[in-house]
């Protein structure tokens, strides 16, 4: 379930500026520790410690199966371009193909036939065809420069990579990647389709049965599945090669792998960032986020239409507040943070005993600590003015996006903000050409919730504050502009994009005013924090990397950058404080559980089928595999490569993952192949899917 | 506004079991620092600094006319009972004496005569006569004794001190206080009012101008003051030693004398009492409060009567959480923290470097290390199921109250916990027959909430979270406990306050049920809470008082613990990060701030009498004086000895006060007695009340 995160959304958007990034090097993986790139695979390793045969074509095989997807990870499972993935990935078509007669949220989405198969807004799948490393032009590019200036050149050869790479073929992506926090550069190559339509969804009450209160927690009965299509020329695409399908749960022992596309992790990170993240951004982003979720709870209670609409935001946000929450207490840990200071000390030991090294790397430690001091001052505003605008408006992502479009293209292109070449601007608008619902209700209560604290956090009397209210309350301002809005007409706003700063003005939208009034004075600290934190923090973990690999050598897995990975492990299950956790559930542990309240209540389908239904079948399971959200949909492999799940959580000590993995208590959750087999046959009824699975 | 603070109201319940509180020795006092007891009072220095001749005399008769109300502060100004605090003291009153016809917060309560002035419910008004210091007795009863028994021998001599000095007299309070952090304790004795009546109270907005983004900052524009009557046997009371009014404001540089009841701080906490304060109790605190906050705005936007009803609890939540924020802030901060931690080196290093002292004093900072293990792994249970259970619910509260009854009656004295004597009950019993206005819909929002973090926190298969939930959601036992509860009908908790458990458990009241199942959990959770961490936490800190005291002499002043105080200062603005901030404003003011849209909307009493007010009159004013929550309402006091305002807030610096004084940036602010005399002449025509403060 909690796999995807809000933030990693975040952490996507700014993947493109590579010199965003933060960076450093990493110690020696333990155990199954690491999320491994495809092109530096410890197979040996792997071979020796669980007897399997992995070679490069088993990884080729599993690296042109596995599919990304915005924000998740997936698979090829037949010939005709079906992908499985998690249902809380399809959600948001889900919720997208709804409308207040017809809730597919609440009743599950099972057409009948293949052509009923509807368009998924949005949803695009990516396969990983090609890498090839860049570093030595990316390093270049900044060579001699500082501060915003190192960031925009370097922002510029990062584009021009990717344009050399995939010029604007629609049917292309090319992505420079950040490794090792600034240690390596590679451009990923992807084939991507953009017809991806949703095939089928169980009710949100079988695929999150047990909710927010069971999320990252196991044992679990949740049947976090679902099914897409990609589609090619309005016809299903051919996909040869795809995972098989195999309908036999693994036992404890079993080797297991997951390739899929871990988000982001900060283990690499310097003592000195990780103090920041635990004093100051993560406080905030809790803080901030649990008065959100306050609003939207309650919101959700006013009506039957209310609760539709919020289903989806609420449990998103609901899992992002766990990671946030799990993510502080590992660094509040004395155990836990002590050990990732020894680290710290012992690599800067290393590098210090050798001359020549220390000589090359200087002391990125002390330069990073120096730029937190930076990042402390400037944290608060760059968030509510820069990265959190909006608080989440839709319709303010899209009035922002049109002003930037205006303000943009009246610059020369080499001038302009990284992502907004002349194809990049083609490709932005024909996305706002597409159809997507809106709930005006969620979307004021974003923009107030924004607007009000943006007031709270840079006081009264800040002048962009200022700028933002004029003399109107946060409420009344986010009231009228998302009334006032003509946004949600796709029409208008495919019109809007094509206008010029001048035109913008006159149209007279309120939504867009807003978003032109912070325009500036959000470009502006976007400027400041690139000068001030962006780039000296690239320069200083480059070094860090770099004394990483002199002292370790370069047997290292990098941080997680929402790029294709293999981690391998075992299904096993766990003790803690005394207390052991069997590796797998049954699907008759749901019946036990079930108390008939929310989110305790079963789906109706599962009550209905449970005389038929075989409840000795292997639920959910628990692997040692080395995931973070973003992983969320990801094959399950046995060593033959046949998929026997999707991963769809974590357990609740995987939260630290984010700086550290512990293999005796992290694990990998995964609903089975098994138990989408049981659900497709004996509760769902869906012959066609079976068949096409190969299972009969 | 904001010197009273939800968390404090928790904090004076915990006041009567001294051994409750943490305790700690404390350093010389700087600069105008310092919340002095009435008995300790630096008159020499303050009389050298300011030139002022305070004596004895002046002391008592401040102290006379000192009055503390429930969980704020305040001051006869006339000889006929007349009080004067603040309107943010006095609005939780204003809205019980509302109704949906008659919104007196949003419109003011002005009556025209004195016999319309109407009882406050549960409002008691204290004078303080006596102070006598128990401190051996305190100390014998605990000697030799541990964990829970010592705390229980503690509670035992504590109300054996109060029953003999006040008996059951109904016009007395006695209470034992703790001061130094257990280096003194001293029985407080109060001439007791518990008739008390509202005089007069501004528009909220009056009051409130500027609202949460205001609160804590300075230049402000708020008429926060209110007026009450002490009542005794039907009359008005007879109160000679009354502050004479002075209606004309001070001038910058002009000494000011702070009289009132701080309620808490933890200034002399040690580091590792400090540090489970920043990394635990303050974020959950900000954490769960937030959400709360977000779920009361989102119900307040409603409608009307959800606005109305809410006002008052979104005020004092939002205003609990500013003051967390500061404080955690101030923890945060690696120079303010620093200061601190070289503080405690410092006396640790002169304990050491004396061999006789280090023998008598031992190392009671390890001893509390070692507690603050203990507490961690506690206080999230503590919290959920002692401490917030019931999650602010009115009802829950009386429920609990009823249960407790029940449970304590059935034991024989001696094994009943503190606060259950016979008399004891008995005042619980008649405070239960009094009528207090409920809104069901914010019931049901606090006991869902409590319910649902509870379940959060503490898990789903946890055995207490088991017992509560039962098969039910949060949600769903929450409404059906408090619409099915009668417990708001003062007839029925009166009966109910008289019966045995079994007669309650026959009675089948479903919020009654529910405070049962806690209760045995509840008061396990308090014994293993007094064993692990009150008692050994008393048992040292009593002694780092004594090492203080052996280092620094008794020229000390202790920590705040809601009991009455004076302290001294002079009208000084700041500079902050080249800022500098005048020390007064005026009612001009007001009219260039207002921007009509809330919380800047102006009372429009205010704006119709722009013509007649003197703008130039001083509004609000800051001062060094040294002060925290529960001084709201306090009267500020000039060198003669008459009163010149009501302090209401701190600025945003001197949320850090809870740790530490700073001078140079620490402020009080204060509404100022000739606002008010303007406000009373020119906006609200009171001639009854102007005539009454001797103003013509």
């Amino acid at each position: 379930m909690s796999l995807r995160s809000l933030r990693f959304t975040t952490c996507m958007a700014t993947l493109g500026a590579v010199s965003a990034i933060l960076s450093v090097g990493s110690t020696p993986a333990k155990a199954d520790e690491g999320m491994w790139t495809f092109d530096n695979f410890p197979i040996q390793t792997v071979n020796t410690k669980y007897g399997t045969r992995i070679d490069q074509a088993w990884l080729d095989k599993v690296r042109g199966a596995a599919v990304r997807l915005n924000g998740c990870s997936a698979s090829f499972v037949s010939g005709e371009g079906l992908i499985l993935t998690n249902h809380h990935c399809v959600v948001s078509c889900v919720q997208d193909l709804s409308s207040a007669e017809n809730d597919y949220v609440k009743n599950g989405w099972m057409p009948a036939t293949r052509e009923e198969e509807k368009q998924c807004p949005g949803q695009t799948a990516e396969v990983l065809t090609d890498i090839t490393d860049v570093t030595d032009r990316v390093l270049a590019a900044g060579a001699g420069l500082e501060g915003a200036a190192f960031v925009t050149a370097r922002g510029a050869e990062t584009q021009a990579i990717q344009q050399e790479g995939c010029g604007d073929d629609p049917k292309l992506t090319c992505q420079v990647i950040s490794f090792y926090r600034g240690g390596r550069y590679a451009l990923y190559k992807f084939r991507k389709y953009d017809d991806v339509r949703l095939s089928f969804a169980p009710e949100f009450q079988a695929a999150f049965f047990g909710g927010d209160p069971d999320n990252f927690n196991f044992p679990r009965y949740a049947l976090d599945a679902g099914f897409l299509r990609a589609y090619e020329d309005g016809k299903p695409a051919e996909t040869p090669n795809f995972l098989k399908w195999n309908a036999e749960a693994p036992k404890e022992g079993d080797v297991t792998f997951v390739a899929g596309n871990p988000g982001s992790t900060s283990r690499l990170l310097t003592m000195s960032q990780l103090q920041r993240l635990r004093d100051q951004q993560l406080p905030l982003q809790l803080i901030q986020g649990s008065e959100l979720r306050g609003r939207l709870l309650a919101y959700s209670a006013t009506g039957d239409e209310a609760k539709r609409v919020s289903v989806d935001p609420i449990f998103g946000l609901e899992n992002s507040f766990k990671v946030w929450y799990g993510q502080n207490q590992a660094l509040l840990d004395p155990a836990f943070y002590g050990k990732k200071q020894a680290e710290e000390t012992e690599l800067r030991e290393r590098v210090a005993a050798d001359p020549a090294l220390a000589q090359r790397i200087g002391d990125p430690w002390t330069e990073l600590e120096t730029v937190q001091a930076a990042a402390r001052d400037l944290a608060v505003p760059y968030r509510q003015l820069v990265t959190s605008a909006g608080g989440g408006s839709t319709l303010y992502g899209i009035a922002n996006g049109i002003v930037g479009l205006a303000k943009e293209r009246a610059k020369p292109v080499a001038e302009r903000r990284p992502g907004f070449t002349d194809a990049a601007i083609a490709r932005t608008t024909a996305q706002l050409g597409q159809e997507v619902p809106i709930s005006k209700d969620l979307e004021e209560i974003y923009l107030g919730f924004w607007l009000s604290k943006t007031r709270e956090y840079l006081t009264v009397d800040n002048a962009a504050v200022k700028n933002l209210l004029g003399r109107e309350s946060p409420e009344a301002l986010a009231d009228r502009a998302i009334t006032g809005t003509k946004l949600d007409d796709v029409a208008y706003r495919v019109a809007a994009a094509g206008m010029s700063v001048e035109e913008l003005t006159a149209l007279g939208d309120p939504l867009i005013d807003l978003a032109m009034k912070n325009y500036d004075a959000s470009a502006a600290l976007r400027t400041e924090w690139d000068a001030k934190v962006n780039a000296p923090t690239a320069r200083a973990a480059e070094r860090v990397a770099q004394a990483r690999f002199a002292v370790y050598g370069d047997n290292l897995y990098p941080d997680a950058t929402f790029s294709l990975r293999l981690s391998y492990g075992a299904v096993e299950g766990w003790s803690y404080r005394g207390v052991t956790v069997p590796a797998t559930t049954t699907i008759g542990g749901l019946y036990e559980r079930a108390t008939g309240s929310e989110p305790f209540n079963a789906a109706q389908k599962f009550l209905d089928a449970e005389d038929r239904v075989n409840k000795d079948t292997v639920y959910n399971f628990v692997s040692t595999n080395d995931i973070i959200g973003g992983n969320s949909g990801s094959p399950v492999i046995n060593a033959a490569g046949e998929v026997i799940g999707a991963a769809f959580d974590g357990n609740i000590h995987s939260l630290g993952g984010s700086y550290g993995y512990d293999g005796e208590l992290n694990r990998t959750v995964t609903v089975s192949t098994a138990a989408i087999t049981e659900a497709l046959r004996n509760v769902y009824q869906q012959p066609r899917l079976l068949e096409e699975l190969g299972v009969r």
